[in-house]
């Protein structure tokens, strides 16, 4: 059986930068997914007080989409990517907010970790405007559902 | 019963930063815990080559530090603070990574934001490092596991 | 008559950052005002398709807040203040939207850059939103209102 | 008559990023203009002090660059570019500093908030090294003068 | 004798934030100092062509101002400081250019990192501004020249 | 002879953007190298304490490459540029540490200025972590190794 490499770690197992520099580049998309569970009279609150307005999604998806455009400022060994598109939707479930992210480029390299940033920022963001009303938020179930290269 | 208030919401439901300027400045302390959710062969594969050298819990731990000191940039209405320490650990298990940060400040909001933010980028940077390996990982049980105001 | 001094340069006219070491700390607020005008077909399209849903103005804030509490990064010589407020408010008026940002500190120096900082980045923000609709806008009247110490 | 659409709101009035994935390359130029609303006096100290060294406008400049290079971290909504150049020049009148930049790319979208964003922050800062001398300067004329695509 | 102790490893070696939670506030300074090498004709180009608009010196030192301001963002394990002064000084010499940064905060901890990135920045940044007409350049005697606490 | 010119200061001396729109896209990399000198007993303790975990040059080696990637947030006259790879080195002599970094894009100009960003950033964070053991460190001999087009 093959044993799995790490692209970010050499022989001796020191970190490193992948070289992109002979990749082609590609059309890139990924699709990321993630959950702030809340209690249920949090969502209540959410759904009395917040949503009709609608800012604590607006903020969380600015916050997101800015969070993808420097992905690789927050993730050392990420190269910069050109983003064409970061997406952010929302659904408010009796049990917390779903979040799903959609990021895509034309470059050399996966988009995920950007849609996986705009996730976990999304849901800080979320977390930080519901904090005061509600201390036992648990983010969770973060991970790529999508990713397609062309 | 009364009804749970958005700290970062007005009356009329639109997102504000929180006025601190008449908050007394006090010692804070407030640790997060989440976890990366791999298959066991990652873990191996970690175990075999990854840990003993070290490097992919140190990335992961730096870029966690670096996280938690732009907290304000990514989450739009938290405040600048000063942080006293951030640390970060983590406790390889069977079916993935444990990691748990500390934020530390005197200031005059408190600091869980930081910590969450520390373990969020921790987690993205081991996803980020073992995602040749391992398409499934998840990344979960993000929270608040104490916050110390004195 | 006393000549004006340039506090950012000194006697060869090299520019300088001031020395705030000796100053005390002190509460601080500026409150900063600025307008976009639009055409007024631009203002009713607001109206009706964009002001209902709210969210120019809420991504306009954001960014605001957002860059005020990164003014030391953009202009050169200013200082980095712990903010602990911005505020930022519109005003739909038929010939374009007034901005109006306050922000407050507890330092030793003041603090309407931030303040003109969040107006000028909102009517960024709000010219970006707004111009495939408009290609005529003008963003005009930034200026500090007021300016308290304390 | 048709309703001018906004390009960053969908349907809904929700604030979107305008997916760029299938647009060309294209050499795009934008030029931008601005004006510091100064007292005839402070011109007069500019023009004694503060010129013949040249600092202010040399300061005002780098700003300007770095801020333009920054657009898309200060506006939400907007791409990442990357700039072949961004120019900025001063003429000095005698009731305040106008202000032109330019900036050009070669990219999938314009690159007009890049050259208003050089302007905004170029008066901003002319406007912190004056401010000591000058308690009531306005900035404004903010607006694109030419935007070029070819 | 006593063994030297890396104030940033814990006892496994493993990288820390040092916790200056305990410390108090004081005044701190440090002055770095630090030289670009050039060739002769490079120094007389200075001299003869960028020297008397002065605008080479001007653009390194507000780029090591700004750099300071962010040293925490780039040297990981650093603490942010709320910097009173950054001063950066040159002299140009037959054989290069001399550099010399000083820092000041009333903060936790010291401020030499701060001077020394100042330092660092400017050399950099001269020597982006001579690299097309002076390809050997060298930099080199960054380091710390006082530091004082009080 | 001719006289040398300065790519980024115009006919007058005002520093300026070089335009790189009618240039070439190439792949272009850049290799640096630096020193920081430090007392036998420091190199002693590195290679007792901290080499054995090697943390001190992981830590560096991060902060090279994350200053790399933000080489013209830094330096006020360079462009952005998409990096292919970043690579750092680490050699430990008995006077001190080797550092050599190598910088790889397929753009329109020189990626030189981020490989002594690299080496420049990676020798700090080697001096923060080594400070408290010794306070005679010098970091110098920063220079330009070699640089290819193709």
């Amino acid at each position: 059986m093959s044993v799995p490499e790490f692209s970010h770690l050499d022989a001796e197992g020191t970190a490193r930068m992948v070289d992109v520099g002979a990749k082609p580049v590609q059309r890139r998309l990924a699709i990321a997914a993630g959950f702030v569970e809340c209690a249920p009279a949090t969502v209540q609150a959410l759904r009395d007080k917040a949503l009709p307005k609608g800012d604590v999604l607006t903020v969380a998806r600015i916050a997101a989409i800015q969070a993808a455009k420097r992905t690789d400022e927050l993730i050392p060994l990420c190269h910069g990517l050109p983003l064409d598109k970061v997406d952010v939707d929302f659904e408010v479930r009796d049990d917390g907010v779903a979040i799903r992210a959609t990021s895509s480029t034309s470059a050399k390299t996966g988009v995920e970790m950007e849609a996986l940033t705009a996730v976990s920022v999304a849901a800080l963001t979320i977390y930080d405007m519901c904090k005061a009303v509600d201390k036992g938020m648990i983010i969770g179930g973060i991970q790529v559902i999508e990713k397609i290269k062309e």
